[in-house]
């Protein structure tokens, strides 16, 4: 499959000669999620749902990230740009930094120093970016980064770039596809909230041009520890386990408040204890190895049934943002190993495995 | 796009009620790679060479083993197996506990303690596999798996199960399928050899089945820290900093010679300097972060231009095996950081990127 771009060309109306810079992002599996919907039937009642995970983590660089940058960064190579910046909690910058090595142009990151999983500056360092780590947080990353971006001498490619937003509406393109039609709900967590947004405008525009009958609901949700749209106002020191979504003034906060409010859909928020949960579930009965802050959707989706917010037999899709190998410390802490050290020998071995 | 199992339905030869243990494997990136091929047009004068790289590290787990591991865990599940077992370099294990926790079977895992890269080890634990780790390499830990399979009380789902073998012909259906016919010559890194053996079927039978009117010749690369089968010889203590193909003694060795002598190609070696080499070169200049084994392909394909055994004009495939973000430890030590700590001060963070 080629990258999404080119998948979407004729919604994109590229002209022929439009620089795509693309490593084959987009086209991510949809996978049924059936063990989450056995778990709800048991412990809510709710019976009958077809739930499936958009495993946005199999895109090139581990996330979702890439399907705005393929656009934002071919639109900075046709205008010439030299050097891309963005402000980043890992996922963004891995993604700029991979886009920007793709195209020869470089790349500058600012990240919150000690706060980005070890899988991510691994990213940013292989694929050759030039990164300063600030004493700091994301917001206050974001705040340079604009300021940065008034020079005209770099690109910034956050989701305040728009072409990221647009890029990222062609999840929900895939979506409609594969199902042949919206699902009820779609359940995402919220971070920066540039996601939900696209979101909600690719069903819309896909609506729009007749090719679903529907429109989900959408049910985003941010950790507690950085709730800022569900409590309506910034979160000075977000806080949350779930680093990809510690963001506590979300550049795209009025795209998510719309898009709750035009769907009939929710914000809300799930703990950290609830996203481990999620987390956990999904690698132990799914076989779908997440990062945590991708887990809120399904922690979300857990929460929603209990408070029967979701209708029995209901579709629902739910965004993974994000590769588990991404973040390998949370899942060697998090996880309860089944784990002994043996000397080389079948007997021993045997009988430990009890067989 | 469903799993290869559905997606080649018609090749595999399947009844409707299979039971199918699906993750969506398969279906992964063929990623145009032109700055390899410039390089190597600058280097060693090879001109119009279409180069394509199979980034197989998109699959489920991270690794090409999802391709084999569906169809094991589907056939184990088929025959009513309760636990499955195997022994790893680290991507079989991740493969086998995912699948096995998706089918609801118990997975045994035999690894080599301190050789396996810190991603694989966390996937392992997060889908709730049971470790042990020994005294000893993977070709040990192999063998104490094959002894414990005659006990008949598990199932063994290393390559030696034919299953394994069988689904990884999908990658080269999926190559051909692209490119509307099989690439000149195919570049592979050699561990166990499984996948070599199994692409070559899988092209032998693409072009039996008149799907394809070439067979690619097939040019696998082993470390020459483990070079088995270029030395004819097993190597007692298999070394290389590309943990995936540390492997002495090669379970599908006959199987890689046949696909070598079938297809007039080569099985050749390269040096960890070599393979650390076209790995940071993947990233920084094609902005594919692969894991180091991966990249024993792409040194393989330098290698071979250099010593003139590539026509020009030719199109070539290069499988990369696994994700990068499996061994975050290996690029954060090979990279060269571009990286500085900065206080939150715009005009310092100006100065520092010379904007």
């Amino acid at each position: 499959m080629p990258g999404l771009l080119e998948r979407y060309r004729h919604i994109y109306q590229l002209d022929a000669d439009y620089p795509i810079v693309s490593l084959n992002e987009g086209s991510t599996p949809l996978i049924l999620a059936s063990a989450v919907a056995r778990h709800i039937e048991t412990l809510y009642g709710v019976k009958d749902l077809k739930v499936f995970v958009k495993f946005d983590g199999l895109n090139p660089t581990g996330s979702f990230k890439d399907r705005g940058m393929t656009y934002a960064v071919s639109q900075a190579k046709k205008q010439g740009a030299t050097h891309i910046i963005c402000a980043s909690t890992g996922n963004t910058s891995a993604s700029a930094a991979a886009y920007g090595a793709r195209a020869g142009i470089k790349t500058l990151i600012i990240i919150p120093q000690g706060k980005i999983a070890l899988g991510k500056l691994s990213q940013a360092i292989m694929y050759g970016a030039s990164i300063v780590e600030i004493d700091g947080n994301f917001d206050v990353a974001l705040d340079i980064v604009r300021e940065l971006g008034k020079t005209g001498r770099v690109t910034v490619v956050n989701s305040i770039n728009p072409y990221r937003i647009e890029g990222q509406k062609s999840a929900a393109f895939e979506i409609c596809d594969e199902l042949f039609d919206a699902p009820d709900y779609h359940f995402i967590p919220v971070g920066n909230a540039g996601n939900i947004t696209a979101y909600w405008a690719g069903y819309r525009q896909y609506h729009d041009l007749g090719k679903s009958t529907k429109r989900p609901k959408m049910m985003g949700y941010e950790a507690e520890g950085c709730a800022a749209i569900v409590l309506n106002k910034k979160i000075e020191n977000p806080e949350t386990f779930a680093t990809a979504i510690r963001i506590g003034n979300p550049a795209s906060w009025q795209g998510a408040v719309d898009a709750r409010d035009e769907s009939g859909g929710d914000i809300g928020m799930v703990s950290d204890d609830e996203i481990a949960s999620a987390y956990q579930f999904l690698a132990r009965n799914e076989g779908v190895f997440c990062e945590p802050a991708s887990a809120a959707s399904v922690a979300g989706l857990f929460k929603a049934c209990q408070a029967g917010q979701v209708k029995q037999g209901a579709t629902i899709a739910c965004t993974l943002t994000g590769n588990g190998l991404k973040d390998p410390d949370s899942a060697i802490r998090l996880g309860e190993a089944d784990r002994a050290t043996l000397p080389a020998d079948v007997a021993r071995i045997q009988a430990h495995f009890g067989l």
